[in-house]
């Protein structure tokens, strides 16, 4: 996980402010290192403290509480993996591109599926995140979809609705697949084949008159 | 959990082989519902110990590794949501009928989303199960696909092989989504429209002569 470390080694903090901000985003990195390794429940502050190389009780001045330290991980991985998506049929290449991008940071789409995972089990302090995660891109897929569907380009039987549902569950399963075994599945190809056969191509309309 | 119990309150052991095999099997429910909890990486053999009222040291007598365990609790899941599918397009309404039965043991999914979460990481000791284990369900559901291709009701476009992991994928994804928030989508609903866009009917086979 090559994109780790960076903020670790920025250079010296310039007064306490820069040196308070700089402490804190090395531990999100810590903190994003270890719970990939370990999965949130598996993943102690003990070891984040010793990664970052500070005390257990300097680390609880700048994160009170370890579901604190699991919200700012997984704000951060939203943040490496987001993607503004253009209007209308040119997302489904936005959400292709993605899907190459994320190729290329494994490491991160690994912390992802461990926490969702860990999400489903009551009590989880990621679970209401999560949720509330999954409902926002199903909600902005389904406008996506639905914009198809009144150009006539999504296939009858399908509602954007389940369309963005869908699609939200395929790239989550896919992934797995492809992190158990990266040979198996192809995410973008078969991402593609599910646009294939859902939406219609934009050329030819049907003579009306 | 209402699954979880009925071997720990079944009547008393009839000699030792009965109660080793009881014991055995009221181990791996505690772990069941220790790891579903927790996770594999945050349940501690401790806690699976307190649970079925022994001590760790009696518990690693039966399970030697804490991974042996993991591998314990990954096989009873598997034969309870085990399914065999009959052959053709009757593989869709046993699929469906899986999904639902899925939804009364909502604990067993549980575990299942979160093991299969923590899978993906290096080293996990149920990695190597997982990846067989969905390798082995792609592989039958492919069969499964291929016969429906074969009688010219798979929709062009779509292969065996993209087809089958894209069911498995929309099948682990979707479950995902229900479990951290049972009113946004409908699992059997949702696959129902995917069969529904990529197979084609039975019926009218085209003139051809």
């Amino acid at each position: 996980m090559t994109y780790i470390g960076a903020v670790v080694s920025a250079g010296r903090p310039r007064g306490p402010y820069a040196g308070a901000a700089e402490r804190r985003a090395a531990i999100v990195d810590a903190a994003f290192t270890v719970f990939a390794a370990h999965g949130y429940a598996g993943g102690s502050l003990q070891k984040v403290a010793d990664l970052v190389g500070m005390s257990q009780t300097s680390l609880l001045h700048y994160f009170p509480k370890k579901s604190d330290l699991l919200l700012a991980v997984l704000r951060k991985r939203d943040e490496m993996g987001e993607v503004v998506l253009p209007p209308g049929g040119a997302f489904i290449d936005a959400v292709l591109r993605q899907v190459r991008a994320n190729e290329t940071i494994q490491g991160v789409i690994e912390l992802y599926t461990v926490l969702a995972g860990e999400a489903v089990t009551r009590g989880n302090p990621g679970r209401e995140y999560m949720s509330r995660r999954l409902a926002g891109i199903r909600d902005e897929y389904t406008r996506k979809f639905r914009d198809l569907a009144d150009a006539g380009r999504l296939r009858p039987g399908m509602t954007p609705e389940v369309a963005a549902a869908s699609l939200v569950a395929l790239w989550d399963g896919l992934q797995l697949q492809w992190l158990l075994d990266p040979d198996a599945v192809d995410i973008a190809s078969h991402l593609q084949s599910f646009f294939d056969v859902i939406v219609l191509p934009a050329e030819s309309p049907a003579p009306s008159t």
